[in-house]
């Protein structure tokens, strides 16, 4: 089925036929859009409340030429302490990061930081449901990987295992997240699947 | 009791008594900080995962007078579309927003926004626990008023009724957080009471 705009829905094809498909694909927009086009989506049809967290900044200067408008002059960047994502769905916590990498054979872990580990396994305590979301862009598949097997490779890692994970073991273990022409990442389908 | 700080325990007593007891209150402390030191203490102790979310801002011009450190040189402050703190506590997601008022006799319902109560409707809808703490400062107490409660007025207020609440009706209505060394604000104890 083609949507107006030319795109089409993802069909769960491996990257071959992605590659084959591309003019239909979603390449171009970035995963933080998907994923903001989803949960505005999720948001409008009252599904989920699920925002992105503003990035955080060190404001250092900030002048007023007028009362009405405050302009920053000098800030930085922080590094975020949790995960980008969070919110509410079906009376649960959601709480993920998501991550685009251009590597063809892996995800390299360095990626993603220790205290962000800390943080989603706190929330998986705490009883949230959070996960990873993992895009490769060559092949235009984005990936559902629960945070609890997020935890074993980081560990794995730890132990003297691998410092990535193979993109084959992804593609072979985790969920293909299907790519849609309105809720672009339908990640809360993979949730219904895994939790409920 | 006296703490090493030279503060001491909120009592629970009336305005008047808490300014005789000036010294050994809270004042000096916005209820920012005061939510931000008791937010950090809950995660100390693995109580609850609640954060504030960054402010946020409209990043307009980047300078990178080294690789390593990029200064952002023009920014501005944006609106935030939701609540400023959210989280999880015994499985289930908070969500709440913080307001300080000098007035003496009322909370001016202009504090706060039509977008954030559309979200914290939503909220409620979905199984979440949503709040809003306002703070006196004059009588340096702090109250917890469920959203369902903050509905009542704001749309009393949008029928034509009272624009802002009664100081006296919140302190005979709501709930008094009482005021503490470690979890200076400890609004888990009311939550405990309210929705456990």
């Amino acid at each position: 089925m083609n949507y107006p705009n030319g795109k089409k829905k993802e069909t769960g094809s491996s990257g071959m036929a992605a590659k084959t498909n591309k003019i239909f694909s979603n390449r171009g927009m970035s995963l933080e859009e998907d994923i903001n086009t989803t949960n505005q989506y999720y948001l409008d049809t009252d599904k989920a409340i699920i925002h992105k967290k503003p990035t955080p900044v060190q404001i250092v200067k900030v002048n007023y030429p007028r009362r009405s408008a405050a302009v920053i002059t000098e800030a930085y960047f922080k590094q975020a302490s949790t995960t980008d994502y969070n919110g509410l769905y079906r009376n649960s916590y959601i709480d993920f990061e998501a991550k685009e990498t251009k590597n063809k054979t892996l995800f390299p872990l360095a990626n993603i930081h220790d205290h962000q580990i800390r943080h989603m396994e706190a929330i998986v305590k705490h009883g949230g449901i959070s996960f990873l979301i993992i895009r490769f862009a060559v092949y235009d598949e984005t990936f559902f990987m629960p945070a609890e097997k997020l935890f074993t490779h980081w560990y794995d890692k730890l132990n003297g295992g691998k410092k990535s994970i193979a993109y084959k073991k992804i593609k072979d273990e985790e969920y293909l997240i299907p790519f849609q022409y309105q809720a672009r990442i339908d990640y809360l389908k993979i949730i219904d699947k895994l939790y409920f």
